[in-house]
């Protein structure tokens, strides 16, 4: 990792923000490239990212076999970037120990290709990147867009990028917390604003795709259809169907402090 | 999946809870088989459980590949149980469409071979399987003890399981709300009792041990310390440094609802 010593090589009297990258879709998504194109107006931006799409990871951890980093020229030669064997959690992780010499500034994750509102957080790989820096005290966003297309159309969700980065960097981040932020698909001039929300109530409803192999056995595609239970007009999911890009924000302490009181009514030491 | 029809075939006039069985070192693990153990006493009992160890898998699911479900006789006659090919979210979403025919009274996931409290919550597969049943409405426990060794003593937990499992059944869940259960080691009459806490403010710090294969090429395991950033009395990871039990309310709205008011302060939309 030689090359990493440039990170601190910046003139002290004008020191830029150092913003790590990273992503769950795999360095060469179109949605990362999207992510840099516009962090790099900010800041020194360093890549860590996943050598093959890792979505659905959730925050998985690779802990069984070691890990790969390998450096890439896929951003050219004014962003030093990595490829990692392993899930975003993992990247962010490397990325801290051994390739960043300095804590960053800012952390930013995606542009997911598809949503990660409501409780798709849980599952998201691009948001168990933003969670990991948070934990280790590092300001950080993740960011998606609803649109599944390679080919996705990633102008209007740069200005979206473009304003929440900017709001990051000029006020800080409330302690302990990290934001979500979604955005519908079209020109930023067709959507209705940013909007901060709470993750809506929601389910997946698994449908399991059951067919027979050329042996004869069984397999299972998961397949699911998203339930939104939730009729509040304060939530993610309102937000994006009335052409809001909407902002979560979120913690990692998963503590429901109403419910100690509840448990604490329990005969459990009887 | 055939034989998932005894599931329903309960007499009618005395339907015993039926209660699904799952947890991330797979289902050859011993925990898993002191938990069985336990929760046979209180109801009808289904295992779905990875068919290898997922530790660290955090809540990831399986998109990418296609998934098996096959038949065990690992738990005897008594139990029926199956081993999966995914990850404990992904035994929680087959057990839930392809082999229950009901929705289980009660989950429970573990017992986990090592401990799942404070920060470790978000990296757990453990947790995230008893997560997975949560969001789906069904009462989630998750169980760990304080000890990776595979011929540890469960004997201890076993009682902890006992006295938790008695009480969710009695006193029914708080909504939307799991619980991340973590014992110390030793017997029963070495514990001080159970604890209601709180998430401890903790976090890893990462030290990739970094090696070099016999191909010249570095490659990186992940090791790391524990930090309790936390100096409260009414957490997890102090309850357990002073021999309780710790019991964690869990939620899965990840909202850090206080923050909302601060980034409406923001001009994002200017």
């Amino acid at each position: 990792m030689e090359s990493a010593e440039c990170v601190t090589s910046q003139p002290m009297e004008k020191k830029r923000p150092l913003i790590l990258v990273s992503n769950d879709d795999g360095i060469t998504a179109p949605g990362i490239k999207a992510l840099v194109e516009v962090v790099m107006e900010f800041g020194e931006v360093v890549v860590v990212a996943p050598d093959s799409p890792q979505s659905g990871m959730g925050h998985a951890i690779t802990i069984t076999e070691p890990l790969r980093l390998d450096q890439s020229n896929y951003f050219g030669p004014e962003v030093q970037a990595y490829q990692c064997s392993g899930t975003p959690a993992d990247c962010v992780k490397l990325a801290i120990d051994k390739v960043l010499h300095r804590k960053p500034d800012l952390l930013v994750s995606g542009i997911n290709h598809g949503s990660n509102s409501s409780i798709n957080v849980i599952y998201s790989g691009t948001m168990s990147a933003a969670v990991e820096g948070a934990i280790d005290g590092i300001q950080a966003v993740g960011f998606s867009l609803l649109d599944y297309a390679l080919n996705a159309d990633f102008d209007g969700a740069k200005s979206i990028v473009r304003r929440v980065v900017s709001g990051v960097l000029k006020h800080g981040m409330p302690a302990d917390t990290l934001l979500n932020v979604n955005i519908p698909m079209g020109p930023v001039e067709s959507l209705n604003g940013i909007k901060i929300c709470r993750q809506a109530r929601a389910k997946w409803v698994e449908e399991f795709d059951e067919r027979t192999d050329p042996y004869n056995r069984r397999y299972y595609w998961l397949t699911g259809k998203f339930k939104d239970l939730d009729h509040g007009e304060d939530t993610d999911e309102w937000a994006l169907k009335h052409n809001y890009a909407s902002v979560v924000p979120v913690q990692f302490d998963l503590t429901a402090h109403h419910a100690m009181g509840i448990l604490n009514t329990w005969d459990l030491n009887e």
